[in-house]
């Protein structure tokens, strides 16, 4: 194969696993937004056939061919190029140990176990969702034995969602948190805490859609190629840089809870939708690693929209939808969206005990595929941790261990890239304000300056370089969880009146 | 390849086209309900290769292979089998003669041009639709000459929707419609015209969502494999027996469009969910023909919902949901429904009329699928009809050429279907009378003895015998079109008080 034909395969073969990638995206879309509850079953059968065409796409001799013929015209390829090979190479290797019938057996696995958890969690019924669970984390444990056998399983977990992630590495970050966040924990406790009333205004849900839209336009969101939808549960879906799917959940009673989902995912979105089009319908089109994108969906939620200027720009727009809120001023909102308080579900923490809701998960995670606790276990263990972490008490396992769908859609190692994210994005605005005065941008409601740093420096990069170095790149420093802490700390600061 | 190895790869290849099928229903399904404009580029990108590997699955070596293996058995196989073979050497052959580059590029026409239509309607801008119909027009004149070189290229048209329909067969059936129609309609109009004013009562939307699920009840429509969603004109998609998704849309000054839309689309959901389980994922799954499935749909939208038991059945819960119907009776509601007056819409024309919308269409496709007109000429060519069959002026393109979505999706020879289609119905219920006692059953709100009598015969056969077959086989009778008109002079002189 001469170079050029070997160009031409790549570009035929990826834009095939592009094809299958969006197809099986767009189902399981389908299948969080509304799908009949049993449909779960064709959706199974179709999701097992093409996940099994995807298998063999990358691990067949049609792709190991295609990376021979490129390894050998190394020098020749450019960066972009070298990136994908090594990316596909990887992919190859730890794929092809897995074998395929287990493999689709696992994604079919995956789709069921959606629904399972799902009712579990509508019921308050952990034993339901256990034997399934139970299976999920014995693959796991297999594909890591199978796939990466010299390393320890949990770090093989970790590097998938965060590219040379280690326990080693989470164990240090979370040390430094929680030598500097837990007495600033202690001193948040004895402070007197903000009036917290105006978060719980009856806000009408169509009110709030028209808030979203609004977050959306101010993010700078396009909305002919990101659509928001409702769910139970918020996230995000890149099916393409053309077309990414956000979506957010209405609470009567909780307006906060939906406006801040919004700026998170919209935060995701963002880093999707602006990947160079060269790189779609690519291997290195989208998000480089969870970590960075939680760098983004965190900044844009916690260090832009919970930031003082933010809140008084959009305090009129919410006491024009919702003119109760009219007697509070948008300080005292500024303060009531950062009120600290150990809490019991981790998409509602706030900013300063959230990472303590992640370290519980890590550890559970790093205890399960170490085979030290079986699924059985968990909701104790989690009870436990909670006790220990946050000092609350777990009173069911729907606020406890069955509140995340992570472990459920199989995402086991995903967890600490939402802590990590957080960090980097103190650090990243701390080099973005030696250029762009982020403060003046974020109160006139012109975010184009902070998005055209990101999309620079980030974005705009897709998945060409290592998140490590991506990152550090755009720091222009070593990663340092200083940041992250001196952040919080100064902001506490602000809001408790130290 | 012995018998019980054809009959493994059978399933297996049938499985596979199940999931393309799936997956490529689900694409359409996202970009009909709600997909951001512009994402119709990454959808048409992964169309395009899912409909070229659908096309491999169909016409490849391995299903030429696979069908010789069969025909070597022909005695051994079953009827559903020897089905089975016959239906899959006409695809594969009318499918080979089309060249897959083509055929792909076509799919990818036809995804672009639903939101080429979309705006163009919306805009009333037939212009910017023109080029991409006549692409859709000449690609069809194409394929039929490839597939069928010796059939008339119209007749090949209808057969993909009606197999065995002809011209032959729409003329005679038309021209017995013509004869006796025209004069009723004439009749009709010199009669006193019912009072409609009910109908334009503000009913609020939530409350017609309520109604569509009382609705949905009513028919016995299982809610955990039929979804209910909406959009800007209503369809059913049957992604598998397991999978059905209906839509209507709501009007606040028009509740009965809903209200019969979802019945309509009900009547095709139940087609669909009661295919015998074991033709599920294989193709004798689903309705067998349109014909047949608009005998379904327009049997549950007129026969059924149209009658006056069920008018006087539902009245009460249309009073309680939309209190302002109250100054009327059921009886004003029946005559409402049944009032029969030429107009410009064919989903929104009355039974009566119905027909003539079809034939309308009917003489349009054949014209230009016989190379006697050109997309240019259509808004024109439409206004004629409309002002020659139902006396009409057709004001704007919107509600002219542009209103339906079939020719933009393809769909040419579909449109007869709906007038034979209810016309079957009209016989079908004369047979079912015979041991039914339907007013009865729709009096008291129980469908179940009316599902039931249709699941036997028709629904549960799926695409096991030709639609002339099935019909006559359900009706006990070869196709009489009189069934039809005697239904609808009943109906008028019920309505009319002649």
């Amino acid at each position: 194969m001469t170079l050029s034909e070997a160009r031409e395969e790549l570009k035929r073969l990826e834009m095939e696993e592009f094809a299958y990638g969006y197809a099986m995206g767009s189902l399981h879309y389908d299948g969080e937004t509304g799908a009949p509850r049993d449909t779960y079953i064709p959706r199974g059968k179709a999701l097992g056939i093409l996940s099994g065409v995807g298998y063999q796409l990358a691990t067949g001799e049609r792709s190991e061919r295609l990376l021979d013929a490129l390894s050998e015209h190394m020098d020749e390829l450019t960066s972009a190029e070298r990136r994908t090979v090594e990316l596909r190479q990887k992919d190859l290797r730890e794929l092809k140990s897995i074998p395929m019938d287990e493999y689709v057996a696992y994604r079919e696995l995956l789709n069921e176990s959606h629904i399972v958890w799902t009712g579990a969690k509508e019921r308050d019924d952990f034993a339901s969702f256990e034997p399934v669970l139970q299976k999920i984390i014995d693959a796991n444990r297999r594909f890591a034995a199978l796939a990466a056998p010299d390393t320890d399983p949990y770090d093989y977990c970790l590097d998938k969602y965060e590219e040379g992630l280690t326990m080693e590495r989470c164990d240090r970050f979370f040390g430094v948190l929680r030598d500097k966040l837990v007495p600033l924990i202690e001193k948040v406790k004895r402070a007197e805490a903000p009036d917290t009333s105006l978060l719980g205004v009856n806000f009408p849900l169509d009110r709030q859609e028209k808030l979203s839209y609004k977050l959306m336009d101010l993010l700078g969101l396009d909305r002919s190629r990101c659509r928001l939808g409702t769910t139970e549960h918020p996230f995000t879906l890149d099916l393409s840089k053309y077309d990414v799917r956000i979506t957010t959940h209405y609470y009567e009673n909780a307006f906060a809870s939906s406006m801040f989902s919004v700026v998170h995912e919209g935060g995701h979105a963002l880093y999707e939708l602006h990947t160079v089009d060269e790189y779609a319908y690519t291997g290195l089109g989208g998000g480089v690693s969870m970590a960075v994108h939680e760098s983004q969906s965190r900044f844009f939620e916690n260090i832009i929209a919970r930031s003082r200027p933010f809140c008084e720009h959009i305090w009129p727009t919410l006491v024009e939808l919702c003119p109760e809120l009219g007697k509070y001023s948008a300080k005292d909102f500024y303060r009531a969206v950062n009120t600290s308080k150990p809490s019991l579900i981790r998409i509602e923490a706030d900013e300063l005990t959230y990472s303590l809701h992640i370290m519980v998960r890590y550890e559970l995670e790093r205890a399960f595929m170490h085979g030290e606790l079986e699924a059985r276990d968990l909701p104790s263990a989690w009870k436990e941790l909670y006790r220990k972490y946050l000092g609350v008490e777990v009173p069911d396992d729907r606020s406890g261990v069955l509140q995340d769908s992570h472990w459920s859609g199989g995402q086991i190692g995903y967890f600490p890239s939402y802590a990590l994210g957080s960090a980097y994005g103190a650090q990243i605005v701390a080099k973005m304000k030696e250029t762009v005065d982020v403060d003046e941008c974020v109160a006139a409601g012109d975010l184009s300056p902070v998005c055209a740093w990101l999309e620079e420096r980030i974005w705009r990069h897709g998945k060409l370089y290592k998140p490590t170095e991506l990152i550090e790149n755009a720091m222009g420093a070593p990663f340092d969880a200083k940041f992250y802490t001196d952040y919080l700390e100064a902001k506490m600061a602000a809001v408790y009146r130290f």
